[in-house]
């Protein structure tokens, strides 16, 4: 059965025009089945500071107030998306801009208020992805392109684009096989932050644990490998981690981390 | 063969929060295939004023430069688009907000520079509509939501949406009975333009010379009719401008006008 890639991208990606297009160029090679999840970037926040909204946070965490959906809504679900769209249509993808709302294809629920109010923010897991309808899109040769949306109740609510990207793996994997590469800034998940050729090739969940505890793996990679050990553990057939430039590279295992 | 409706609503809908709720009310009974063909809004300048953009006329045209592609991309493709199909889907209507770019559903090609260079304006015609990908969403229970803006060469192109509903509905008469019904300010054409209640009940072709050269029927009303006629020319089964607030009636054919 055809493989489905599903590669997730970031804002240091999204917000740098050459490095942006030679991605789309790799992503447009891939043969298989394809998504694309992409997060927001700086521009976002510039044109919310031309439109006078000053981001709002709670104990260090960002909150998502009404004009901040608004402002994400413009700038992840139109100028990025449709941009993303319509340069992968010159080259030769047949892209489908989305958001949650779109088709319905993420459903998630406001997150509840305990000690912080995130304000509109969604949560959702491997139950709120319409399998279906992605699947009908699939199977039209369509390549859905995602914008860190999710929809509950006659609205969109902001939403993580990891998480969007691994709970789509994880339920699209009862399908077909489910690839899922996480683009970020290094090479892959480093044995030495200082040492950008340290990267470790596979990871096991109990060498995962072991780095932690020896603090090697710290803070920012934590929720992102969670996400990825529960990923393989939900039937995702490979998990990698690493750089943008190197697409073809994680696909085949060359290059980049592999989550075992 | 199922019909398939397609409806185009303007600014004056948009723009007023509980006009544009009864409208998807409405739409979302419509029981056959249907298709939402947006306007922009006043929402647009809105928003450009705040990110210090000015309107930019030539002769009293609308220029569409790099900054208002971006601010009509955001609002149009983004924030008017994406929540559309979000309240439509809590109406129960499975609708996927799409720009010309998603699916290359709308081909275009950049206005020629003759007199005015308009900018990133995209004229299209009924060849440039993808009459596959349409259908192909359309069985699978989607329903389309359309913003105006079409592809163009891996870029997005700002294009009258009267036009859009025009093209698509000539397009997909190929395939089933299409019905185009253009929504505007009044609830018809009007035979004398102070009396709101002196709508023409049905219009042919020979009627509009006479009623132009009467001078009854007046600027405004004329590309949007020669649209109309053009529609039913190529076979749209039914075309039919009157008020959002009428749709069920416009359909019904018992408010509104009809053009033959």
């Amino acid at each position: 059965m055809a493989t489905l890639n599903i590669v997730k991208i970031g804002g240091n990606i999204i917000d740098d025009k050459k490095r942006l297009n030679d991605f789309l160029h790799s992503f447009a090679q891939l043969k298989a089945h394809k998504i694309l999840v992409h997060g927001g970037g700086k521009i976002a926040s510039e044109i919310g500071k031309k439109l006078g909204l000053t981001p709002n946070y709670i104990n260090g965490r960002r909150i998502t107030d009404a004009a901040t959906l608004e402002l994400i809504t413009m700038v992840y679900g139109g100028l990025i998306n449709k941009n993303i769209a319509a340069q992968l249509q010159q080259k030769g993808t047949n892209a489908i801009g989305l958001s949650g709302a779109d088709g319905a294809i993420l459903k998630s629920k406001k997150r509840a208020v305990e000690e912080i109010d995130f304000g509109f923010v969604g949560d959702l897991n491997t139950a709120d992805v319409n399998t279906a309808t992605i699947n009908a899109l699939l199977q039209t040769g369509l390549v859905p392109v995602i914008a860190p949306l999710s929809y509950s109740e006659g609205a969109l609510l902001n939403t993580n684009a990891d998480t969007i990207a691994n709970v789509i793996a994880m339920a699209m994997s009862g399908i077909m096989p489910v690839h899922l590469i996480y683009c970020f800034e290094q090479a892959g998940v480093l044995k030495n932050i200082e040492d950008p050729t340290s990267v470790i090739k596979t990871l096991r969940a109990e060498e995962f644990i072991q780095y932690q505890q020896d603090n090697i793996i710290n803070e920012g990679m934590i929720p992102k490998l969670e996400n990825a050990f529960s990923a393989v553990k939900a039937g995702v057939a490979k998990v990698i981690i690493g750089q943008a430039e190197n697409l073809h590279e994680l696909i085949a295992g060359t290059k980049g981390t592999s989550i075992l």
